[in-house]
């Protein structure tokens, strides 16, 4: 069984968690605290030089990093990552979308305003990544406010990928009211059969 | 033939124009100077809602955008994407970390220094920028110093998608000179049969 050493409160670990959960593949999960240092220890960069989670680790000894990656490696084969050619386009770009676009900001806004100090100076960059976020969730809205899924007609990878972060934005200030699309689609992710929550205890 | 919206200086799209080259896929170039504004008119964000170069045209009027879904769907089936899966994960990964960890320092790094005024207030990011783009090639030069390529024993996708802003780093701050692992890389790479350099004036 592969082991995934994973951050409970981090979109990015959450996705191989959601997709392997759906699945019915088993795993073992290593908690690793990327706001405490655990992914910048010795041992740590030893197995993934870029010291970042989630981490995959298969019981042959393979290493897989980048969230997306692993979607990809999972979903391969399966009904969430499509075989045709052109749809699997669709997901990669909706994938290299999020990474880029997305979570630097949505995520990042986030992670400020639950994780670091009130006092932070990093406080300071909010205002701009709050801007950034509206408008990646403004592409976002464009396609969800009249297509179902994000790719084709059927829930894939590239939804588990802008779950993961789109529907805890609020909690990095960047609320949601404005996207009638965006909130609709998130009712949809919850409803799909097999899904799990992102859960966690909230940093306090 | 498709039609490439792209800046001849920017890496991202010199990527797809790189392996279209090497694959011989005819295409047809539009000059769209992201610096002035060209990917935010009205006609341009009808065809990419999120205003970035490049972005592909196919006769048929689908629409690609995101510089690495691009070399994955362009390169499928050919020598320069592995067919593979575990080594398809080995290149998204690559991809993504060239799209997270990479892309947001080294190439605004050399987007700040090239293209921004002299007394732009965001050359105060540059420190930063250059400290994040060392890391990214620290992480790549663990791996290029002791593999001739990035994934498996051949040039790939993945070569291409790191290459496009790590040869041209320097002109962001960000010295090659302890690299010499990614050095030999970048011979490596120019020295691949069909080749084409990063071409177009550099803005002055």
């Amino acid at each position: 069984m592969p082991t995934l050493y994973g951050f409970t409160p981090s979109g990015n670990c959450y996705k191989p968690r959601l997709l392997m959960t759906l699945l019915g593949q088993p795993f073992r999960w290593i908690e690793t605290d990327s706001s405490k240092g655990a992914t910048r220890t010795p041992e740590f960069l030893a197995k993934n030089p870029n010291g970042r989670v989630p981490l995959m680790a298969f019981e042959d000894g393979r290493l897989l990093s980048e969230s997306n990656a692993m979607l990809c490696y999972l979903g391969d084969g399966t009904a969430y990552y499509p075989a045709d050619a052109w749809q699997r386009a669709l997901v990669l770009q909706w994938l290299f979308f999020e990474q880029y676009s997305h979570e630097p900001y949505v995520a990042v806004a986030r992670f400020i305003s639950g994780w670091l100090p009130s006092d932070s100076p990093r406080r300071a960059e909010l205002p701009k990544l709050v801007e950034r976020g509206h408008e990646a969730l403004g592409v976002m809205e464009q396609h969800v406010s009249k297509h179902r899924w994000l790719v084709g007609e059927a829930f894939s990878i590239a939804d588990i990928a802008l779950f993961a972060y789109t529907h805890v934005a609020p909690e990095g200030g960047i609320e949601l009211h404005r996207y009638p699309g965006i909130v609709a689609w998130i009712e949809r992710v919850c409803a799909v059969p097999g899904f799990v929550p992102m859960m966690g205890p909230w940093p306090q």
